[in-house]
């Protein structure tokens, strides 16, 4: 089964994605210039639309997109937006898809505040839907999101529930959202709640296979491609997935040490994990999550949104990016 | 007339403001303890609630509160708090109300995302309403206070034009939560078009008056009522309208000299605002909003509602606090 390239596993909805990118673009027209080129270096810097496309093909899934398919999917895309400027803000992040942060370029403030303002801007988008079960969606995806940061920040797990603890907190930072975009595709679709649910539990399982992806990367990539150093988490000293699998496998002295480590000790600790098994084995395991996201589809008849939610799985396992 | 206690004010809506604290005590019950006491700490450092006292009687004076008032009045609090978490940890606030800041006791980046969950929670409470039409006046509340706060960050205007930037500035980022919590206690309460434009005006004008006493106390009022130090905004580089008042009186090259202080210099500066005529002129200008305030209630009858807005908008000129 050969990969296929993001355009032709978008081209169902190649022009709802465009109708996104113009509410996006919409969103950086404002009156105030120096807001206008904020929000505009903000919304030039993106990435691939995963879930805004999930959105859209799970409303195709059911039947056909509707114009608030559209809203929902931008809506959902600030929303992320607003989280990596809070998150970026957070960590002090010089660079994000090799572009210069809004927190590096303006400050740490402006970056809250446009943040904010996307929170807000996402909500507006979504009220013009007229749904207030997608609202609670939103608000909970939110909530969740948050959850997942606080608890990451405040962390004071021992080692060796290092990997539970790191399922738990990629399922409420990441999958949670690729969760809500897949259902509120659904609902708006006119999904039955078993549909919905269906769909919610394939964007959750996606979710977590791309963020076991993207933590891959973070260890496997080209420092260019990522637009960022390779080994950042670490050296941010957050514990992902193919470093934990790899201290599982060491004396615990070793594994204690990885909390307080020097950039010296990290880059060392970086070779290490990148020459061991426990790459291979975080990959079967994000391997494991998107056979689980694509069982969910087999309620589904064959069709060409279907195809593409699958390819879609493939694409996440696979990408270099 | 004589100056009416806050908690005769708010007697018509107090078993209403009662279920509004209960529902904020909700908020910050949760499974999971160092959250659970993140957000004890920020709900219990209470304010005078005055935001969801004026969407409480909005709706009593249109008809009576109904269960949704309550939970309209508690997530215009819990957006409000939001708001305070941010500002904070944008300026780096080391005391709110007397109180150490969350970005002070915690980090600023645990500020920045308990100031998230508390939208995403006050997004909720909203959608539960049922009404598109108050979250869309949701969403619009917070892009305004954005746009304020933004615009005080981007802010290059010379000082011939700082008054009019100021009440732009207070407009945005104050009296804009105020107009929402009028508006939607009005809409809740089944208010026409009219009435809901009238109770607008009533909460915008009652926050302009608010924030220019908020201002004045900042220079005349005592540090430990405060719960910071006497003119903290100037020590902050923010010009307020006692400030910009006095310095229209003054030489223009007086006045640029204002934007780039040293502590000693803004201190010898409070102090020359404290002693001018700048201080009952500023009182004159807030008086005048809540004239304006008062008059918007013309159209409804004499009755314990339309009685305790009036002393309210009093009491926001005359409060030491």
């Amino acid at each position: 089964m050969t990969t296929r390239s993001i355009e032709d596993i978008y081209a169902p909805i190649r022009e709802e994605l465009q109708r996104v990118e113009q509410c996006l673009g919409d969103v950086a027209r404002v009156d105030y210039a120096p807001l206008g080129a904020l929000l505009g270096h903000i919304l030039a810097n993106r990435g691939k639309r995963v879930r805004p496309a999930l959105t859209l093909l799970s409303g195709q899934l059911q039947a056909s997109c509707i114009p608030q398919h559209v809203h929902m999917a931008a809506a959902i895309e600030l929303l992320h937006t607003a989280t990596l400027l809070h998150d970026d803000t957070i960590d002090r992040a010089a660079a994000r898809r090799g572009q210069p942060t809004v927190n590096a370029l303006w400050s740490g403030g402006i970056a809250v505040l446009a943040g904010d303002y996307l929170f807000a801007k996402a909500a507006e988008l979504i009220a013009s839907i007229g749904s207030p079960a997608l609202v609670s969606l939103f608000g909970q995806a939110i909530i969740t999101i948050c959850r997942g940061e606080l608890e990451q920040d405040f962390s004071d797990f021992a080692w060796r529930r290092q990997r539970e603890n790191y399922y738990r907190r990629i399922g409420l930072k990441t999958a949670s959202l690729f969760a809500a975009a897949a259902e509120s595709g659904a609902l708006l679709g006119g999904a039955s709640q078993e549909e919905a649910e269906a769909l919610r539990r394939y964007g959750h399982n996606l979710g977590m296979a791309f963020q076991i992806v993207d933590d891959l990367l973070d260890l496997t990539g080209e420092a260019e491609e990522l637009g960022k150093p390779v080994g950042s988490d670490l050296l941010q000293g957050t514990l992902t997935l193919p470093v934990i699998l790899y201290l599982e496998t060491q004396k615990g002295e070793a594994a204690d040490m990885a909390k307080e480590l020097s950039p010296h000790e990290a880059e060392r600790l970086v070779a290490q994990v990148q020459a061991s098994s426990a790459i291979a084995a975080s990959q079967a395991i994000a391997q494991g999550y998107v056979r689980d996201a694509c069982r969910e589809l087999a309620r589904y008849p064959q069709g060409e949104a279907r195809r593409s939610l699958e390819a879609l799985a493939r694409y996440v396992l696979e990408r270099r990016k």
